[in-house]
């Protein structure tokens, strides 16, 4: 075996069905599979393969091939319906799977699948599903040569030594994983696109990224590429990258040609813009409608797209200005320019204002702009989340932004405000694909959650966990128990309240309360001998509060009504500050703290309970990590409650350990 | 012009002496050189191509062979006397240079030059010097890469791409800038030995080597390389490097004939063992005297040194940790193995007890281990002193501690007590060797006060200005004015009061106040909001206090004695604490900073007034330099005040801005 072919099956391991009543019950039902035709590398062909695959491995079936009208076993048909759609019914002999397309029948193999592989009973299966949003994607942030800005998961699965990898084993295993939940767009490369990746979109790299996009194709995954807004210079072409230059406007036009030439249903493209020493229109004086509209001109008649990130800010900002929020940057840039893009451009959002912390409050660009395309940016790859060092489960995180109410009335949550939605990647070429083993399930849970944003945290913890390590209950509510409350516990021992920023510089691994407090960034939290936090209120502070609708305005800006998680967010308050709980500010910080450590202890004591029913290797890996995070946590515990005891002077009212 | 002939001839820039008469009394004494016979590639060979070099741009004669018994003229002569000494006087109808050997010779005529050259008159010349110190040694820190641990100054002069360079006219210069100041030894390769420098003792490299030191030897020049302790392990010829085991002994032995054999005057090695994760003796369960004596004992048939660096403690320390006192650790691993080295083995000591900050005590381990040779470490580099973007003279610096009564009696300063004095070298491949100009001074000076540790800084600082930019009175007070003091300015907007350590991990360039105040290298100032300062008393505190001869031990334990500029090294004060001055803690600290800022901001207006006088390319440079600091120290003072602010509560006296 060679290293490519070393990697981890995940959540598509289809161990065998244990409970024999259960297993005939399936197998008489799936003996025979009738399919209507197709080609070599389709979606339906996938379909044929997987089911190939899985159904001995879970049943012990062999699957023979129905010809004609099925009468019995599982019959696969195409008809009617809304793109990507299925319904999956089963009757005494058998099951049907209808879809509208290829797609939709690849999607409802992989649900009957994994509803085979969870344990459950094949009576209870009716199910009509067709995905909430239309984009559900995954940018990966991988340079040519093989490095992975924020990954923490080994090297990029697309790129080694400046060459386009070739579509191997894991490459395909890779797009299975995403098909099997949903996943049907990637980019593939960093949205910081240096010289090299620049060329990507060039007959140098083209090629071979056709070969890519060829496998993920048949998976029903577009490709996308991460663009260098600067490519016409960056590439010699042009001495100008001005969106309202006819020749650049020409250029694109012509690149464009040449991209969706060598790939006919390229994605489009990801753009980051004026951020972060990126260059972008704001360097020819001109606005992010300009700059987005015109690659969305250029890829239109192809049926691109153009994702522009909204996370535009100032990051050479100074400490001692206390007038700029970095917080209120993406709206402020973007808020005005509503109506102005074209159809094709999506505004890519992060959830929250600043960057990816633990805990921030929504963007309050979502549902402010109906003019405009919006999609939601999260963060698979747990840079700020403890890295796949810590057990962090995001879909609980992800679910407080998706039921956020960006508008009033039943609808108004931040799910339907969007047409899709991206994470940041978190998989690389380690042989589990995430680093920490148990880090898969938020890969599984954002293709979950991107399907169908209604489904609770609970219940993917639990399919992922029946999935990965077969159905087990005993095991699969232990996982659950580990899984959920993790995002809490490790905000709990970090920094608190909402602040954020509490992180070491760079790499944003560990404590460091003042890393970023007089730094270049606009991360400050303020925090001096008598109190803490951001006045980001309308009021006295920043006015940040003041960019949400007026309901939620109101809500923020009274630090009485505020969120208390947020409470530092959007107000410097006195460690005295009495909280909704009765509990004193500097009290909670010092209990979050001692319980977050206590919680992330017990995370290990969880673990060793599963020794004897997790494979040793991932059983070992996991509790190193969780080791591992059990001594961070209390070393995070340590240095914010020691920080804030050397800045409040007041004891732990319940006499814990405070260094001093 | 190649890149490497692009370099500054520093202070042998022998500028024309613009005064005729002066020129005139120079001139005539000056026209006939005699010499003794020389070989090739000797120091006295060196001594003529400089002299015949030298005067004719200084003076504008041509310099004429004698023969024979001079009556006139230079005469160079080889008398009795202890080596490299020499004597200079001056005549009516010449010169006469005496010395009792070549390198006497050579730095008699370098001596000579920097006289003419500095503007003094003939007729006062009447000098007998001999070296206070036999070693005077500079410290590379590179890497076979090219790169340079600790360089701001461009890459290495000796290795590029994993070759060692051969010697071209770059390194000619570099080997006379040495010797013009009296450095004879040099150590090419950084302490932090890894496996390429490992090699370095190898025939890979060797012969390359013996270049480099032919070079070096005919300005007086020893070779020095660090080694790894663990190279028969690293190389692969051993699965030991146990300092008891004969094997070891052995090997060590077979190395130094073959490194010797190549270069028959080698000087020995430098090694940093047990350090900052670097193997030694301690691998083995063996004590340092153990790991010193295996490489002394191989070197000695041959007249090697080993320099062995004390520089020895926890790098994995727990800032909740009290009892562990990275202060104590040199002190407590050598002090107690006094007797027992090899006279060939030297305790290579840091001048403070933790590492090069811009204000330390003096190491306790100088003047308390009579059987045992030492020598001083100083760190010419400015790691932790602005880097050579900030101008920071540091020959005052290290004038503090050669003056230091390390014992009783007027011969109790650190100058007497040592065997030599080495330096972390500040040169790379930059043009102007240093990055900043004006950091030559810090080589010069480096060179200048090991040969006589008597000189005071500023007679220093007026010589270097008068040879690098010529003698005119005005421009050498000028630039004097700017070097003297500028490390106290420098000391007075970073870190207050000895405590140190307030600046951005990892790359040391700026202020982070608490950046290392929870990390593991035992680097804590404990501020909190009553008080600052580390208490390193024997009554209440670390003890390191004690480690000092009696008066000493008495004068740091008690907070009224201690040395103001210290105190908060040795004593955790509140920020009422009344300084001897009068002044309370707290106010100092912000008088400090505002006007230490202050005084960096004077030095771009000093700078400006030289313009006319200073080679436009220097002075720009400067200038972006002088510039960058000023708005740096501006940085320093907002943090560290503001810092000190938050937690004290206290405003300040006189109302400037403080942040909040």
């Amino acid at each position: 075996m060679d290293s490519n072919d070393d990697f981890s099956p995940a959540w598509l391991a289809y161990k065998p069905i244990a409970n024999r009543t259960l297993r005939e019950a399936w197998a008489h039902r799936l003996e025979v599979l009738t399919l209507p035709p197709f080609g070599l590398y389709s979606p339906l062909a996938r379909a044929e393969q997987e089911l190939k695959e899985a159904l001995p491995s879970l049943l012990g079936v062999e699957v023979k091939r129905g010809r004609g009208i099925a009468s019995k076993g599982l019959s696969l048909e195409l008809t009617g319906g809304a793109p990507e759609s299925f319904s999956l019914r089963c009757f005494p002999d058998g099951i049907r799977l209808k879809a509208a397309d290829e797609l939709g029948l690849l999607y409802g193999s992989f649900r009957l699948l994994a509803w085979i592989a969870q344990g459950r009973e094949p009576e209870g299966l009716d199910l009509a599903e067709a995905p909430r949003l239309g984009l559900r994607m995954l940018d990966h942030w991988d340079n040519l040569d093989g490095s992975v800005e924020r990954g923490y998961a080994g090297k990029s699965l697309f790129f080694r030594d400046g060459r386009v990898l070739p579509p191997g084993s894991r490459l395909r295993a890779y797009a299975r994983l995403l098909a099997s939940v949903g996943i049907n767009a990637v980019a593939l490369n960093n949205v910081n696109v240096r010289d090299p990746e620049t060329r990507l979109i060039t007959p140098l790299y083209l090629p071979r990224l056709a070969k890519l996009a060829e496998l993920f194709r048949s998976y029903g995954i577009r490709l996308y590429l991460s663009a260098n807004f600067a490519a016409p210079v960056t590439l010699g072409e042009l001495d100008t990258a001005d969106p309202l230059d006819p020749r650049v406007a020409a250029w694109w036009e012509e690149r464009a040609r040449i991209v969706w030439e060598a790939i006919p249903d390229f994605g489009g493209f990801v753009v980051k813009a004026d951020s972060e020493h990126r260059p972008g229109p704001f360097t020819y004086g001109r606005d992010h409608a300009e700059g987005a509209n015109l690659l969305a001109k250029a890829v239109a008649p192809y049926g691109g797209t153009i994702f522009w990130r909204c996370f535009v800010y100032n990051c050479l900002q100074d400490w001692r200005d206390r007038s700029t929020d970095r917080a209120r940057a993406a709206y402020d840039h973007f808020h005005g320019l509503d109506g102005r893009f074209l159809p094709n451009v999506r505004l890519q959002i992060k959830n929250g204002p600043m960057d990816f912390q633990p805990r921030e409050p929504v963007s309050p660009l979502f549902g402010s702009m109906p003019s405009t395309g919006q999609v939601l940016e999260l963060q698979a790859t747990q840079e700020y989340t403890g890295q796949q060092r810590h057990l962090c489960f995001l879909p609980e995180q992800w679910k407080s932004y998706l039921d956020f109410p960006v508008a009033t009335g039943p609808d108004g949550d931040l799910a339907r405000s969007v047409q899709g939605i991206a994470a940041v990647a978190n998989a690389g070429d380690d042989p589990n694909w995430t680093g920490h083993d148990l880090a898969q399930a938020n890969w599984y849970g954002f293709g979950r959650l991107a399907w169908n944003p209604e489904l609770q945290p609970g219940d993917i913890a639990r399919e992922w966990a029946a999935q990965t390590f077969g159905p087990d209950p005993k095991v699969v509510e232990a996982l659950a128990s580990m899984l959920l409350g993790s995002w809490e516990t490790y905000e709990s021992y970090t920094a608190p309240l909402g602040v954020g920023w509490m992180v070491n510089p760079n790499h944003h691994y560990g404590p460091s309360p003042d890393g970023y407090e007089y730094d270049r960034w606009g991360t400050y939290h303020f925090a001096d001998r008598d109190g803490v936090g951001v006045d980001r209120t309308r009021s006295k502070g920043t006015g940040f509060a003041a960019q949400y609708r007026p309901e939620l305005a109101a809500l923020f800006e009274d630090p009485a009504l505020c969120p208390q998680e947020l409470i530092l967010f959007f107000h410097h308050l006195p460690y005295g500050w009495m909280l909704r709980s009765g509990t004193p500010l500097i009290q909670s910080i010092y209990d979050s703290h001692f319980e977050g450590a206590s919680r992330a202890a017990a995370l290990v004591e969880k673990w060793k309970a599963l020794e004897a029913s997790i494979e040793g290797k991932i059983y070992s890996a996991v509790l190193k990590r969780l080791e591992e995070q059990k001594e961070n946590a209390a070393l995070w515990r340590d240095v914010i409650n020691t920080y804030f005891f050397r800045k409040s002077g007041v004891a732990d009212a319940r006499g814990r350990l405070i260094h001093r």
